[in-house]
């Protein structure tokens, strides 16, 4: 699936979290927990990942939602997750940086990114490869 | 979020179907819901979109599942299809094909991709250009 696996690690890793992300219980004025949890990544970014907030990954059924991609990997969807999650979301995307096959290891995932996978995206090849 | 939207339209759009989906009641030994919509998208596949058939998108709750990406655009994932849901697909994929934002308009979405999105996520930059 990847070009060429050992010029390729470890990945830089993207990291998407859904700012807009609350629960239908959620107070309305106070901080979306999408948020808060991006702040918490913001503040423990280690080197080699980056980091965007999202205005909707369109999971809303089961916030709060981060989308972990890497070059050459598949992109992985989580949801189910809190504010206070950006441990294991870092520790997620960790897995995914090390990958030697393009998929994010279940062995060593933490217990929220077993149960909370909401889709997984192939690495997008070019078009006209895919075509072929 | 797109560097030049200009210069990518009408975009190549790729489309991944998992092969691998079922529901809990369907026949074990019938051929699969998915892999008989990716059959039916095969057959009827217009120039300038690709198919790819992939064995889960992580969406085995609400199957059958495609992921449709285009250049420069956000990649949507939907679920709740069915075997018989080709001409909805290559309708949908046929809009973002047609997008001049990157984003799949709402206006003109067949109804099974208005309620069933799973998620989408962005078009994936320059990791580089991400972290700055």
């Amino acid at each position: 699936m990847r070009a060429d696996p050992s010029q390729a690690e470890p990945h830089d890793v993207l990291i998407h979290v859904c700012v807009t992300c609350r629960r239908a219980d959620d107070d309305a004025d106070a901080p979306r927990p999408g948020a808060r949890l991006h702040r918490a990544l913001a503040d423990a970014l280690p080197a080699g990942m980056a980091l965007r907030p999202v205005e909707c990954l369109g999971n809303c059924r089961r916030s709060c939602t981060v989308a972990v991609s890497a070059p050459g990997c598949w992109t992985y969807v989580f949801g189910d997750l809190v504010a206070e999650s950006g441990t294991e979301v870092l520790a997620a995307a960790a897995l995914l940086a090390g990958s030697t096959d393009g998929l994010m290891p279940w062995r060593g995932r933490p217990e929220p990114f077993k149960r909370g996978m909401i889709a997984r995206i192939p690495p997008l090849l070019d078009h006209k490869e895919a075509a072929e």
